[in-house]
């Protein structure tokens, strides 16, 4: 069996990673993680060259990223020799959108000789599969839901829209940069009790195998406060952690909870 | 000379084309005006067939829809018997999106023998012609410009978008039914000091006599409070509203102007 490591951001995605198997929990400096495992590093996005001379001597193969990482701030003096020949490469990165960001990630670790494996290879039991989680499915809901796919659907070869708020055919917010808290409480704010629905899917050409859209207890909490009725996600398109948590309080705030084709 | 009857919202808009020619002001129940003109109707929502017949009985053969209006709460208690009839029509006016509901109102007052004429037929000044007004338009504005008219391109065929803000490349926010005001508050809250731009444009199939997008001084402080350096919009496809305040704000806030073709 290959030699694994998680590349740990924050949330509860590490932790359930590690619960299915072995494996070498990987933090970075500045980046709050919330797991434990027998075995650890702590490494800088200063020091990947020294990071992927010590998991090849661990005999690590294969790598998962996990977890919401935010863009690193680069410390130069923190510097190892061989990161910093990639500097030219990373700094050119960090110019793009997250999709390019990750795809020179990825690359760099492919090259490297890792193979990246996707959180839901791990854990398959994390992928929304099709059907009706709780509650019931509308026609007022359905037809948002429609709506929000369309404007999605237009939106996915801009490199933009992970998810969209629609209440009654109006749609009321599109996900952008800050993510889809900042989009629910701007929800909250502007637009309170539309009872409409929160559709979170990926974009066309998003590598699935790093960048899934996961939705947690937390997502349900923010629903609810910006009045939203339904949450809609693609059926093998989303991570939903902690689900016993999500499906109860969903239940609890008569969210209707569905995974959609 | 054809009659004239301004159906005014709110802004600077109504007074503006008042002051280019005699016309009948038409206020809402509900919906502050800011204009004062010698002849004044109040109307309702609720009573349309009513107002119908007090214009033709004025002899007015010309409408002109100018300013902010928000959707219209219908208060059943209120309506007249014309209007009764009218309601299921305008109730499905309701359910679709701003150019729909919009569409459906002008077929009403076409049908009824009026002339639908556009607040830049009245006042052709205050429609922006190509050309920079203030600033200067840096290469990473005009990179920023470019992928915003990218991603509202993209969104046009879904009756979304009359606006986006664009920074470095990232889509900070995209103009969706709480308006331009709302959007830049929601950057300057999540993404302040970005140096972004804002981009103001028609939608593809938008009806430019009564839905033209129109800019004004709160737009220049609502830009400056969300850290923004460029404001781009259509030429001949946005009104300036109160040009000389927008103008000198946009110059003391360091704001580049632009009309684009």
């Amino acid at each position: 069996m290959p030699k694994r490591a998680i590349l740990a951001g924050g949330g509860a995605l590490p932790q359930s990673l590690l619960e299915a198997g072995d494996a070498i929990l990987v933090t970075f400096h500045g980046t709050p993680v919330d797991a434990r495992a027998s075995q650890q590093i702590e490494a800088r996005f200063e020091q990947l060259a020294s990071l992927f001379a010590r998991l090849k001597s661990e005999g690590v193969t294969e790598l998962c990223l996990a977890g919401a990482m935010r863009r690193p701030v680069f410390d130069p003096t923190a510097l190892d020799a061989g990161t910093a020949a990639l500097m030219p490469r990373l700094m050119a990165a960090l110019q793009q959108g997250d999709d390019g960001l990750l795809r020179a990630v990825i690359a760099l670790l492919e090259e490297q000789g890792f193979t990246i494996c996707a959180p839901h290879d791990i854990r398959p039991d994390l992928l929304a599969s099709e059907g009706v989680m709780v509650g019931e499915v509308s026609a007022a809901l359905q037809a948002d839901a429609h709506r929000a796919a369309a404007v999605l659907a237009a939106l996915a070869p801009q490199d933009v829209g992970q998810g969209a708020v629609v209440a009654k055919g109006q749609v009321l917010a599109i996900e952008t940069l800050p993510g889809t808290d900042a989009m629910l409480e701007f929800v909250a704010q502007t637009c309170p009790n539309s009872g409409g629905i929160l559709m979170k899917r990926p974009k066309a050409g998003q590598d699935l195998r790093v960048d899934m859209p996961g939705i947690g207890p937390q997502t349900i909490s923010m629903m609810q406060k910006a009045g939203l009725s339904g949450l809609v996600v693609q059926a093998g398109g989303a991570l939903i952690l902690e689900r016993e948590k999500v499906l109860a309080r969903a239940a609890s705030a008569g969210i209707t909870l569905w995974a959609a084709p």
